[in-house]
């Protein structure tokens, strides 16, 4: 069971409740402003839903609310970031507001940035940057679920890579996507539906291709995006191994199997190299390369070309990377956001104990 | 029938060749760096092969012998690069130097060139950085034979994307890979053979899955990486799309359906919007994020962990991306190169014509 909400109440809900987990104002705003992004965006598996994970990470003593972010390293265009163990979305606002200041003054920038956890949504950063006239840039590495091609070994997380274009008349471009064929919540809800999970998304543990999508319960692992060597995984792989190498080995953050787990219920790895979850974030001033807005009528006719592409047969329309996540948006905002009352039960009880208002 | 040469036969050859018709000696030199370095390592669809392409192209008047290359538009850490119509290699090697050059100053650099041609291997440029103790990214926009997800529209080329980082006791990681499941070249090469195409790869011109190896003669086109909507291609798509965006938005090349094709018998697009064909490289100096010794120990720690993982049954070793093409750079070192008589033949061809030593 659902009910709708107004994302104004979510986000002061959110705010809130962070603020009495010690955050401070800023810190309490960059979550909120995180995690009612995905809810908007229409990615409920990064929105409220990670209230509880947090806070319960927060209560398992894996969070610092009361981060020291600090600058560890730097050039004019570069920096590496530590995140001080703060909640991800507040090492990664810090962050990518540092790439916007950087890239003002150099055209460009890029920050890798160390002992973050979590981050939420990696186009929420990117959007940022655009907003700011700079394509924005974001990865982050994750827990470990996915092996490497030809191999059974849970080394890699989903890997996300955002990127955000800013337009003139048109929307932004936004590209958002995990380095594998699907997210992990996904197949947590074809697993609860008793469905089977198409080719080319799991293998058990051995590396027989698989359609349990619980096969990961029994030692199986994730693929990369191309699901398979013949079809491209190794592709994938590059890809996945790319953010991990830019999010971690750049910051020295633990990376790959070492990252550190985003729920309170699983062990921290042994042995970790370095510190807590790494992130990476660019941003490129448009009018570095173009004048602004000559970059900018630029960018609309390629948007016009690809939106006005032959759809193939029984599709309506092709879609330019952002534009299903920007429907959403205006939608929820105008309509409400649903949110299970699972959820809400969860997140209320915390409310509860922390002595706050209640998301009604 | 294949024959062995020596590669640096191969690449005096070339170098030769290309300075006859009008090259400098610094700029035949880059192409035959380029070609040679794509037979090395094992990948002949961007090595001889492309003398004779180069050399069409040339010969009808799309190449520009004598280029006056020139820096449109720049910042501390970005640049916009004109080629002036340029062969390939001679734009891309000039552009990387370029951004290895502004990294040494601010850390980083990012550089957008227009107005260039078909620049062989994307992995090429970023092992120029990685010798530099930086790492390299290249990309490059290309002739439109892909598809959009849900479209039949060619839209895209197979716009592949190369990172290389350098490590300590570990060999440089370079993944370099189109963003298709497959190149052109393996397609064409099926269709020789009479083979089907595995699904996934090709659709035909209404947009449904098609195993016709040579169904882009019948208006199909290929697909993004991830084959379908369901196992991501939407995906491979936004990579593609970031790839041609920054290549060719960024500079003003031309973008998507107006890239010049990389062979002189298909004709240039009508009403481009922009300047050649575009490319994109980025390097950032490790050191500009951890001290570089210590960078390279924990990059070496990141391969031995992947390399150290266990492989699926029925196989012997994980691989690191840049190690198979590692491995073959090795062996045609020591063992020489094949190449089809059927191309030397042609090359042969070139030779006699404008009067240069035959490959022999």
């Amino acid at each position: 069971m659902k009910k709708r909400y107004n994302y104004t109440d979510i986000h002061q809900f959110t705010k809130d409740l962070f603020k009495k987990t010690g955050c401070s104002d800023k810190d309490a705003q960059s979550v909120a402003d995180v995690l009612t992004a995905a809810e908007l965006r229409g990615i409920p598996s990064h929105g409220m839903l990670r209230i509880i994970d947090y806070i319960k990470l927060f209560e398992a003593g894996r969070i610092n609310v009361k981060p020291n972010i600090t600058i560890e390293r730097e050039t004019l265009s570069t920096a590496v970031i530590n995140g001080d163990g703060a909640f991800g979305p507040v090492a990664g606002t810090y962050s990518m507001e540092k790439a916007i200041e950087k890239a003002e003054k150099a055209g460009s920038a890029w920050i890798s940035t160390n002992n973050s956890n979590h981050y939420g949504i990696a186009g929420f950063y990117t959007l940022k940057a655009a907003a700011k006239d700079m394509i924005g840039i974001s990865m982050t590495n994750a827990n470990p679920l996915v092996a490497p091609t030809l191999s059974v070994s849970k080394l890699l997380g989903t890997n996300p890579i955002a990127v955000s274009v800013p337009a003139g008349e048109q929307p932004t471009f936004t590209a958002d996507f995990a380095t594998t064929p699907i997210a992990r919540g996904k197949l947590a809800m074809m697993a609860r539906k008793n469905e089977n999970a198409p080719t080319g998304f799991v293998q058990d543990k051995s590396g027989v291709p698989s359609t349990n999508p619980d096969i990961l319960k029994e030692g199986g692992s994730m693929l990369t995006l191309g699901g398979d060597y013949l079809h491209g995984s190794h592709k994938g792989f590059c890809m996945s191994a790319v953010v991990d190498i830019f999010s971690a080995v750049l910051s020295k953050a633990n990376f790959g199997p070492f990252v550190p787990p985003s729920v309170s219920y699983l062990p921290i790895p042994k042995n970790q190299p370095g510190k807590g979850t790494g992130h990476f974030f660019g941003a490129m001033r448009i009018d570095a390369f173009q004048p602004a807005e000559e970059f900018k009528e630029y960018m609309d006719k390629w948007i016009a070309t690809f939106r006005n592409a032959t759809p193939a047969k029984g599709e309506e329309r092709v879609y330019i990377p952002g534009d299903i996540e920007r429907d959403k948006e205006a939608y929820h905002k105008q309509h409400g956001i649903e949110v299970l009352d699972s959820i809400v039960n969860d997140i209320n009880e915390f409310a509860e104990k922390y002595k706050c208002d209640k998301l009604e």
